[in-house]
């Protein structure tokens, strides 16, 4: 077999069969198939596309291609969660001890943020001593006791993505349906979950910006977990303002607290409503609760009862981590050194608050990585005091921003400015969750 | 300037800037931009393509990555002939002498061999001694002496087409017209060649099987040449069916001589129409010519006078080679060990002789080379005896193939009969000449 004519065939709109791909992902990740005909391979199929059964088989032999959780030791359904990444969605930290909390077990692996938006890894590194790298023993420990652990993905969980990823990273290959979908898929499916719920984003601080590629990455992912006995529901949410009240990440975990402590405040009620929406599914996947609805139900009482504080205090406990973040977060958490605010010229309603620009002034700020050496400034992010629908007077506060270095507060403010528009008519209110796909 | 954002404007269908294309060419010939990077480039120009505004970009920039032949020193227009690649296709080897012959200047760079086409230099090659590597000063003798030299490409000459054609073919990405084109013409463009004279060929023994995509070649270099001030013209010709009489490096560098002695036989009439046809074009263009048609004539009236053969015999003893050659090609040429004929099952008429099927015959047969490194066997290859559309008899010779391990025979006589049919109906006849482009 030869990768030659495994690239020509793609190229000229074939189908590929079984061997051809599993020659490809094994050659690949052994190193016998150089980059640069991996990545001819990949923009070929980035413009000839995959079928599913092709998408299924090339996410099959990503899964398999290092070593595979086994969490068959643990009694019941094992779900996850996975958000394709936006701005302020710092949803995981409030919403995998809720779940855990109701009982159902969460074997979380996130990854690290990359461009404007934000990693759940990231923003964990934000309380002291917190560990993310576990040994397989620590992990299932966490698992058994409390039902949930936060941790990056381990080198040996589906290496060939690992690779793929890297190189799709920097040849203009990231954008392709079937490839995003069997990266997502492939990890999930190493680490050993049973079911899994998706937040796919969609809008301008989502790499999805269109709604229609969103809607065909959430089906393909729900006919894959078809394919491998694994339910999949997928949500289609709203990507085009930032999520909640805080976007950084000491900020994030400073909100979710907050959150799980019971409080709420306008800025962070739809962030709570799509959290209860996704835990609720996550519930009833999970087999502890008889409809999404009564899952949904579960988790606000759950919130109401802070149970899922309790869980999150004991998960920064057997992480390392000081657990009086779960009750004085400001002590605990890094804090900038410097904040600005950002009032607004005129009196009006906010029309607009785009993400992207949102989360490219929190990039400025220090609150991301331009690349993926890039040093994190914890501390760094933006306080929204509005969001969009809002009416604002002149001189009345819209954003805190933070950062450790007064010199990047112009630009920080420039990029977030470009995307607010104040406009006299009160705008229509708009969705966040756009889609339901089961 | 980043690659990769040139990448993600090509693959979403813009058109690069000469900026872009400048870089591109300049940071993957240095070595800046990685293969990784300039495979996925090139895949995506092979789905959007390029107008011919950047395909004038990128072979300008290809031309001016190495150095540049200085013709300048010789009186009149040079001229220069390409072929795309062919089966048989051992024209230049009686064209060049006989244009030179008639007072234009031609200075022919070639390549060698790879697949089932053969190539010049392999060809020339085969005379004992030939040099097809001289030295500026030996090559400019010759052009002074005898107006034609015929060498190998100098590595110097135009590195960044041979660094990108050395990628595309491992990558799938040979198949595209606009690099086809700034690939042939930026060599061509840094030999010095002030006219050109192309022939495209199209047939299942050209890797333009489709005659719409050999005319847009044609026209995208016609193109290309206007916006350099260089006048190119195109014909198509067929390669459904092999050229001439023989297939091989010293048969066909017998059948060269043997036309420039002036004989002719039924088989070398087309070859020989098209020899005219071509170098009545480079008379013209190289302004030793009224009109194409005036230029035609001074080429056969050059053949029958043995004014070509004189000029091959100068060119070959210049360059080191036997000039016996020119006298008795078989005792000067490598001669196969073995021979063995091919005959007709049944009676009837030819209706097809696939050229690829003849071309993959002469590559078992030891005449080509399967990889870049394969040894060639220069006395292997195959005469014909009948042609599409020649009568045959039961029992009648239709081939002789020439090779010197007799055990190629069987699967070279099955690749070559599997492109032969036979019938009962004269097929009506076929031209070789199927467009001229100017």
């Amino acid at each position: 077999m030869r990768i030659y004519d495994i690239i020509i065939k793609k190229r000229d709109g074939h189908e590929l069969t079984s061997e051809e791909i599993g020659y490809f992902i094994s050659a690949y990740t052994s190193g016998e198939v150089p980059d640069y005909q991996a990545a001819s391979l990949l923009m070929a199929i980035f413009f000839q596309g995959m079928n599913h059964k092709e998408t299924a088989l090339l996410t099959q032999f990503m899964t398999d291609s290092g070593k595979k959780l086994d969490l068959g030791s643990l009694p019941g359904i094992k779900v996850d969660k996975h958000s394709t990444g936006g701005v302020g969605d710092g949803i995981s930290l409030v919403l995998a001890p809720l779940v855990a909390a109701c009982g159902v077990i969460v074997p979380m692996m996130s990854g690290r943020g990359l461009g404007h938006t934000g990693g759940t890894l990231d923003k964990l590194a934000s309380i002291p001593n917190f560990r993310v790298e576990l040994s397989n023993a620590e992990m299932l420990e966490c698992l058994n006791k409390i039902n949930v652990v936060m941790i990056g993905q381990s080198p040996e969980l589906a290496p060939a993505d690992r690779k793929l990823y890297a190189l799709r990273d920097v040849t203009g290959t990231v954008e392709s349906i079937p490839l995003i979908a069997a990266s997502i898929l492939s990890k999930k499916f190493a680490e050993g979950a049973d079911a899994l719920v998706l937040d796919i984003k969609t809008g301008n601080g989502a790499f999805m910006r269109d709604k229609k590629n969103a809607v065909k990455l959430g089906r393909t992912m729900i006919e894959l977990g078809k394919r491998q006995r694994k339910r999949v529901v997928a949500l289609v949410t709203d990507m085009n303002q930032p999520l909640g009240e805080m976007i950084g990440n000491s900020l994030e975990i400073e909100q979710a607290v907050t959150i799980l402590q019971g409080k709420e405040n306008p800025r962070t009620k739809s962030f709570i409503e799509l959290t209860e929406k996704l835990g609720g599914l996550m519930l009833y996947l999970g087999g502890k609760a008889a409809s999404p609805n009564a899952g949904q139900k579960l988790i606000a009482q759950a919130r109401a009862d802070k149970l899922g504080l309790e869980t999150f205090r004991a998960l920064v406990k057997m992480q390392g981590g000081d657990p009086r973040v779960c009750d004085a977060p400001q002590e605990v958490l890094p804090q900038a050194k410097y904040k600005e605010s950002l009032v607004s010229p005129w009196k009006g309603w906010i029309m607009e608050m785009s993400a992207l620009s949102a989360g490219k002034a929190a990039l400025l700020l220090g609150a991301g990585r331009s690349t993926k050496e890039s040093a994190i400034d914890l501390s760094a992010g933006i306080r929204l005091h509005k969001q969009v629908g809002d009416r604002v007077e002149r001189g009345e506060l819209i954003a805190d921003f933070f950062s450790s270095t007064v010199a990047e507060f112009t630009y920080a403010s420039a990029a977030f400015s470009a995307g607010l528009k104040i406009g006299k008519v009160r705008p229509r209110p708009r969705p966040l969750i756009l889609d339901v796909l089961k």
